[in-house]
């Protein structure tokens, strides 16, 4: 049965693009989605760069987008934490992707030399993290501090092979504290609830698109959306035809095209 | 039924020092040891000093040590790797305790940049790790290098607290490439396996003695020792009584000093 769709999560990689091209007919796609009033976001676990840098990086790979159709993790992230933490004095370390989120909800960002008085403590990837980061971000944490992090992703695909992703870095103050951070990016729950939240749409109207089972499709069933698996990525309908139920999802489309048809 | 013992491993905090001071007594029984021809050595899990400042610790602690009596998990580390891996590239991370315990074993250790020659990549706790010491090690894992720690112990602990060990890095690699370390350091069977064979004393002939159940008895009882608690430092009679049978020691003293009168 099908859903009456207002609000779409669209991965990017293998879902609107490939490497940095646009997939052929989705700048038409999106289009269409726009006139009817469909609202949605790019969302990615990246958070190193800016909105402002993604909406550039969209364009150069074909796909127009404003600045409020694209969420990172970074931002998710500052909106959650905002969320929970609005009062609380933040210990961050990211790359200006990160900070620029956290300032944008205007929460209170400690510099190192504060970090003794962290409440919270918000870690993405960060080019710059070394042994005292590591210390500050431990002694926070064992002062008491909350652990937010934007993503747990060991690895990035890269043209050569691989690169590490947030999630190492993320991983060794976890098992310095034994205190697991609450992950907000992909696959978990928050990503789905708050872009629906910033979306403006209730989770019972929403849906994900995307290519990858334990990421989109994981996120989208923990936050109650609907949920779209695209072929033009990592993922066959093999896979999913026998993926166990947290992962299978409900719809399957050759690609993002198809979208429209099914919608009509 | 008492054992003939030719060669023991002593702990050092908890066992034969409190803090900073030796625990009183110390002195004379290891005199002793010496005058009836026992061998014996210092293990530390510290890799990030070497043996001469090891030496020169345990002086000012009252505790007076030849440099063959004290052996830290780098130079197990390097004594595993030379066995394991004599004729291989190798790709270092650590302190001067670990750089110097493998120039010891006479490998050939790489530059930063010969990384991507790495055959086995070998991690201790190192002040200047960072990003790039993470993809460094991460790549040379990814192609193929073997992986080895001196340990993976999460914290230490410190006057006001705790600071991160060499474990947190180590989980960060671990957690990138998805491959767990060959880990060297205590509780691992390798440092009581190796000690023994640095002592030159058969298995069977030798003991551990220490205060910490899942550092220094589970080390010995891998590594075929005779295990010998004390109960001086972080350990009491009764957590020992109530341990499952593979951290149940063989033995329990109330210090180290009466260590001469069971053997007599």
């Amino acid at each position: 049965m099908k859903r009456e769709i207002e609000g779409i999560v669209f991965d990017i990689d293998g879902c609107v693009a490939r490497g940095k091209k646009a997939i052929p007919g989705v700048p038409d796609t999106l289009d269409e989605l726009r006139r009817r009033g469909i609202r949605f976001t790019f969302l990615t676990n990246d958070n190193q760069y800016t909105i402002a840098t993604w909406v550039e990086r969209l364009a150069a790979m074909g796909i127009p987008a404003s600045a409020n159709e694209v969420l990172t993790s970074a931002v998710i992230a500052a909106s959650v934490t905002r969320e929970l933490y609005a009062e609380r004095k933040i210990l961050a370390f990211g790359n200006t992707g990160l900070i620029e989120a956290l300032q944008n909800q205007e929460l209170t960002l400690l510099g190192a030399e504060q970090a003794n008085q962290a409440e919270v403590v918000v870690v993405g990837k960060d080019p710059t993290f070394d042994q005292n980061k590591l210390n500050l971000a431990c002694q926070a944490i064992w002062n008491g501090a909350e652990f937010i992090a934007t993503n747990y992703d060991p690895k990035v695909p890269t043209a050569n092979g691989f690169a590490p992703a947030t999630g190492p870095m993320v991983k060794a103050i976890a098992y310095a504290t034994s205190k697991e951070p609450l992950v907000t990016g992909k696959p978990s729950h928050w990503s789905g609830e708050m872009a629906m939240k910033i979306l403006g749409v209730p989770p019972e109207r929403g849906a994900v698109a995307g290519d990858r089972l334990p990421q989109d499709i994981a996120m989208g069933k923990q936050a109650g959306l609907f949920t779209i698996l695209v072929l033009t990525g990592g993922t066959s309908a093999e896979e999913a035809a026998t993926a166990p139920l947290e992962l299978t999802p409900d719809l399957i489309l050759p690609d993002i095209n198809h979208l429209i048809d099914w919608m009509n």
